[in-house]
């Protein structure tokens, strides 16, 4: 059975032939000769344990509205109609009921993207994804790696009751990947609130992550943020992996997740990291999770989504 | 036929005899001896061409929200209850198919009221208003004018496939009425996100506009935007129209809109920017467009929109 | 009849060993020996009499976003799971039609609490419930009182038509208790917008009390804004009580409540505010008004109630 | 004090020059020179004291959606645009928080109404409001008079906790004024579901009240419960008050109200009884209650609210 | 310029091999070889001149719903899986700001696929749209045709101010096409509570056409509805054309549309009525209007337009 | 560990000394001598694999209504408040990330309270869960049993796409327990619409199960259906089970379910099918599944969840 469903619902909506929508850049993986940047949909929620579900709808809804932006940002002056070649591989076609060969899949898809040279940009679905989508980023690269949570949450649970979950991510990458991925070049970027629990920090602390809250953002900028991020992210790294929970935003920017989070970041704070981490060089892999269509007022929380996306794209047009 | 339908239906709530609402200094054209300030509604939403319509029914919404406000503002210590004159002529009465048409109407409603000496402040409809809003106070002033767009979109567009929209005001009257507004004068501030074409920024630069983003905001605050905005606007010019994009906002805190913008401008700001421009000697009309009430979770963005028109208000009197 | 009936409710969804949740350190008061913070319900909206009502629901909306949290905030590095005990009194149990009955059970319930050396954080309700939960404070202490009242309306009225009412508490706190509290020790700290009047502005301004609008702390900060409600409420006080009204918030951080505020704080502001000021030594009364959830969309608005009740634990877990 | 504040709100949208909307034909008091019918706003819902309140906005929202309607309807072959004059006399002015006193000026305001030979069409606002819209019936007439109560509940309550509420207008019409309301005049028409008592039907019952629920309405059809309703209400009496609680519809139809009934009538089956009922000679009162707009998804309930009141335009045209 | 933009979005979901989705069942135009029905998407609501827009976002929303669905319904035991070939040709590429421009396109398209032996299923979009889809099949057809509306309104204005609207086709057929379609051969099916006016029914019952209303219907059944239709509308013609808009249906099943009816059919009515006269052998033509998705809560409106959709597809197999 | 996390939060609201709620009759089944009913959470929703989840927050939403209630329903004219003992066993404690698992611990669960001679109430959760809920029946009582399932879909399929799921409980019960289960003993009741497939029809006919459609229902009337389906489900059998799912109910009744259903039953009559199905002497188990409250507006689906639930309570009591 083929990993991948071809994805075939762009629509470039009402043509004005000086615009070049979004949705006009992106090639079906299967048409293309070589590729920059590959999306990646990931319609699964299964690990979503605790909360309400509903990631599962997120990348059709990122995908709709990402179709509908156009290519140039003014506030960066760049341009992505051209000088980068983006491709859409469709969604991994996952099994609903069984985390663990979900996420089989999704690193074999993965792991195949990030070999032939592309950045593949993974759009989820729940939190436990990025196991297999930076997995995906170890096995095709040589050499130690850097991952940036850019998160309200640690995410570094043993589990929920013995289950894998949208929370335990980044520990099964720390423990069971530690070859490749040391505390010090793992980053927690824009924690926040009261969701988190000291003996998750302890643990973050002990094996030396660098962690900068959302407060840390809120009063030093996201300049000092990026660059505390990318100190310890890229020392002695071959690529690094940039990871965005959508619920790092303020509840009232992204009220449709599992967890919102009051006092998180500004939309244009969060766009201007994804920015800023997605121009630098070891950028190897990149996803954007727990967007939830059927939680969202107004579809504010997945136009924040496609922001996103379109952010990273960005950056990686500027870094070339 | 009558250009104007009056608007009989501000509410003042219950009653606190030491409050003066909004509702209550709002008195109806037709009964007042003069006025500084005049309120239109434009019920029209034809030329938004590409996403939900909804704003024709923005000012009902605008006005219904302005109408529970008080005239006092803490943060800028303006009192609005006396010492400016604020009337209400209605709405214009448009045809809703045809949009030269409408955009005729409104041109000479407008241009009848500003030629009174009277400084118009519009509530749309969609953004394609500002070509008849702007061109009437064009034909009621002699000499240069400077226009600012306080918006995420250039809205300098052609057409959307040969038709006018509300993407197209900006390059109507830069092109069509090029005598009075010079592109040197003419400012784009608030652009923001992914909505926006390489090929309209570079005509924008071109006509030498000034270009003020949403990012420029975030990073160098409100203050000094105002001065580039009105160094550029007011430059050999006899009078000047600010106009309002409500989609100029974050979309969580404006998703009632055609294109909500992921980063855009917090209200904070854009009332602030709203207070600054509006204060200047130069002012002779405003407008505030694409507030859509069926696109609006809880009425917040019909509250944004009533907030920038009342604070339009109070900066008027504040320069008088 | 008892004052109180109990809450039983905290729910502390689905396990992980490594967390405590907040819901676990709140203890049924009847069974606690001690305490240091008492949480306590007022369902009771009647006073709100001059938009829609809700907020009698709030105490339970609150509560349950409380339940879901966990006990550790990363970026004040503050734990609740230890060293503060926090029971939970119930919801006072109110008429809903008689404004001063319910006030006078209310403040027969907290005056007691306070006696007994717990801070009470009570959850509204409608604003006008801070003339009785203030009061409690002022009847348990001896000596002055300095109170904060955090929110974007000066509540100063003196009634609306005749009636007590959301907008009345602080004046009926300053006339009738002018012994206790006098004006140099009130603060008005975030008032925005055009929701008050130049008529109670001139009285707050007479009896000399403190005014920090939200304007100065989108300007000036957080900090400064804390030292200068500080001054004022501690001047020569023996206790503070700290008063926040939800609609504080911008509109778009917090629609759900009877008049939301475009222009508000943003919600990590209002956060710091709570942390900044619930540290200090005086305090020894909280509320939190006027969350209304039938008016929330997403629970966005009950989320940021149970996030300012929490940083106000955490301020009180680090003050000891 | 005046009792009554006039509405100047009629807004009678894009004009069809065939068309007469319901706007048009409806007359402000003050203006005219005879009645048939009376409209009357009573914004309250102070009674509402065991779920969540909201009704208080439904007159506005009502009178909203009134407007928008024409004055024919096809099913019936009326026409209300000639042979019945309609008239507005505003929203009783109303104390939000004394429960009493609000009653007794609507009795007032509504007692001189139906003296003057007009029917009032009451639109509320909490179900307490029928004490005193029936009540004023009976003081405007001689001799005995049947109630009809269309609602999914009893309202025949002695108290919430010893307070009026929106569950005891009927006892009290039954007891304190049962020299002129007879049990056996009294029907419950539309009870459903699980919201009553066996206490109460007991009571209803030993009165000799006749009892018509929802599943008799269902099960038998609208014609049978109208001659039943109409045998127990005009059995030797002088005049027959109606009234509406939107509640008495399926929740499905009727999501804004305090308490919504899955299992209710369908709108058709109420407009049928409301057409039948209204149109018998001895109509000289009705009542509409428990819109409220807080609560209801797309304005649903009030569009339900306003077809209520205009088919009871339509059955006084018809009765003539 | 090509007419048509293919649509290329259906989406079979999840795969359960023993299922057939509705999905799978249509072909693209362009690569079927031959077809019974064909759909054609119309996102156009400019002629909605009277209430908020919103149906121009019908046709993705529809087909969104439709493509979930089965192709077997157990209630009329008939499955579309097989006997029946359905094409999709797409979108009509039309200007959102020409009426007639607009029309002209449709009609331009449809009369084409009619030509072809088709039978179109038209998917709008305002109801406006009926002029040309129908116009399509009296171009294709020779001699009288028979037109069924099934809606809560008559249509069959003269205009809204001068302006062809959603409130025109019928009479705009009647009239211009008054040799094709006579009056004894148009029903109103479905007119319901008060939408329409005294003047038009006058018109409507002078050219003899057959009503139905909605009444009759809940009184008499779906039967009776479609025997009286079908007399009137099969009497002497060679083709039948249905149009059905949303709105017949009561407004709690069908809130997202510009004029919802409450007391309207029930959905199962509809869809019965839809059923019966789909299956009769003249039928040449059919649409579907006025689902408007930003008017629509959990999206129930589009769901019943799709259900509405589908059944026409079982009619037409049934009938084969 | 144990099964079962008990409900604490059954809350009685303002109280009315003559009601008495749904909440006050129902016991904590630690504290229960003995039980008829016996309500069961099952918060899982992992097995709905193809559209959005939610119904893990259904146990939760359905008794925080039923709560409300009262104990009276006057269509019946049955009393709940006496001669039912109803107890609440709490949630069944499962892991959400295994099917399998989950179902053992509901079967195991169940199959106690069941052998205790206690009726379960089942409250969902996905509709995978009556495997195990009417497994746990056939596991106490000796013979064959009848299963009632009340449904828009067939949930006979063999999975999708080799995963158990909400589509495949009954599959499971007639192929794996088909020794306590004929087809001719199982009955389909209320299919509708177009979400099923010709090939799990024919299954269902070929097995020899009874098939009743909405169509049935909506043409014939409930008492015909009660008739044909206890006919089937009591023919030989030992015990029966009712299984309701929500998303039988039109879709405007019950939007908030992962598949709504247009012109699926009218809630009065789901509520009559439940009322004679539930008194009858065979009746041993029941649940309730698919009430998701994240895509329910305004709680309606959780309201009729709930009155479904006490109306099986009334049943029982009349039964008694
Ligand atoms: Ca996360
Ligand atoms: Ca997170
Ligand atoms: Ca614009
Ligand atoms: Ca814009
Ligand atoms: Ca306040
Ligand atoms: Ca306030
Ligand atoms: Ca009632
Ligand atoms: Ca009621
Ligand atoms: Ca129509
Ligand atoms: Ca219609
Ligand atoms: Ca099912
Ligand atoms: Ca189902």
């Amino acid at each position: 059975e083929p990993l991948l469903t071809p994805y075939a619902g762009y629509d470039v909506g009402v043509a004005d032939e000086y615009d070049t929508n979004v949705g006009e850049i992106i090639t079906d993986a299967r048409d293309a000769a070589e590729a920059d940047v590959g999306i990646v949909g990931i319609p699964f929620d299964t690990a979503c344990v605790a909360g309400p579900r509903g990631s599962r709808l997120g990348p059709k809804a990122v995908r709709d509205e990402l179709t509908h932006g156009t290519c140039y940002n003014p506030g960066l002056d760049v341009d992505i109609s051209r000088g980068i070649d983006v491709v859409d591989y469709g969604d991994v076609d996952v099994d609903q009921t069984d985390v663990l060969a979900a996420h089989g899949r999704v690193e074999q898809a993965l792991t195949a993207i990030t070999a032939d040279g592309v950045v593949p940009v993974s759009i989820g679905g729940d939190h436990s994804l990025t196991y297999p989508t930076a997995k995906a980023m170890m096995n095709a690269v040589d050499g130690d790696v850097g991952v940036i949570n850019i998160d309200a949450h640690h995410d570094v649970r043993h589990s929920h009751g013995g289950e894998l979950s949208s929370g335990t991510p980044f520990r099964r990458l720390l423990e069971d990947d530690a070859d490749q991925l040391a505390g010090e070049n793992f980053v927690e970027l824009g924690l926040s609130g009261w969701h988190n629990s000291k003996y998750y920090v302890d643990w973050v602390r002990d094996i030396g992550a660098e962690i900068v809250t959302a407060r840390d953002v809120h009063q030093d900028g996201t300049e000092h943020a990026v660059e505390r991020a990318l100190d310890a992210a890229t020392d002695g790294t071959a690529a690094v992996f940039v990871s965005v929970d959508i619920d790092v935003l303020d509840a009232g920017s992204a009220p449709g997740t599992c967890a919102p989070s009051p006092g998180g970041l500004h939309t244009h704070q969060l766009l201007e990291l994804v920015y800023q981490l997605g121009r630098h060089d070891l950028i190897r892999g990149f996803d954007l999770h727990e967007v939830a269509p059927p939680l969202d007022a107004d579809g504010v929380t997945a136009k924040a989504g496609a922001a996103v996306v379109t952010q990273f794209l960005g950056a990686r047009r500027a870094s070339q």
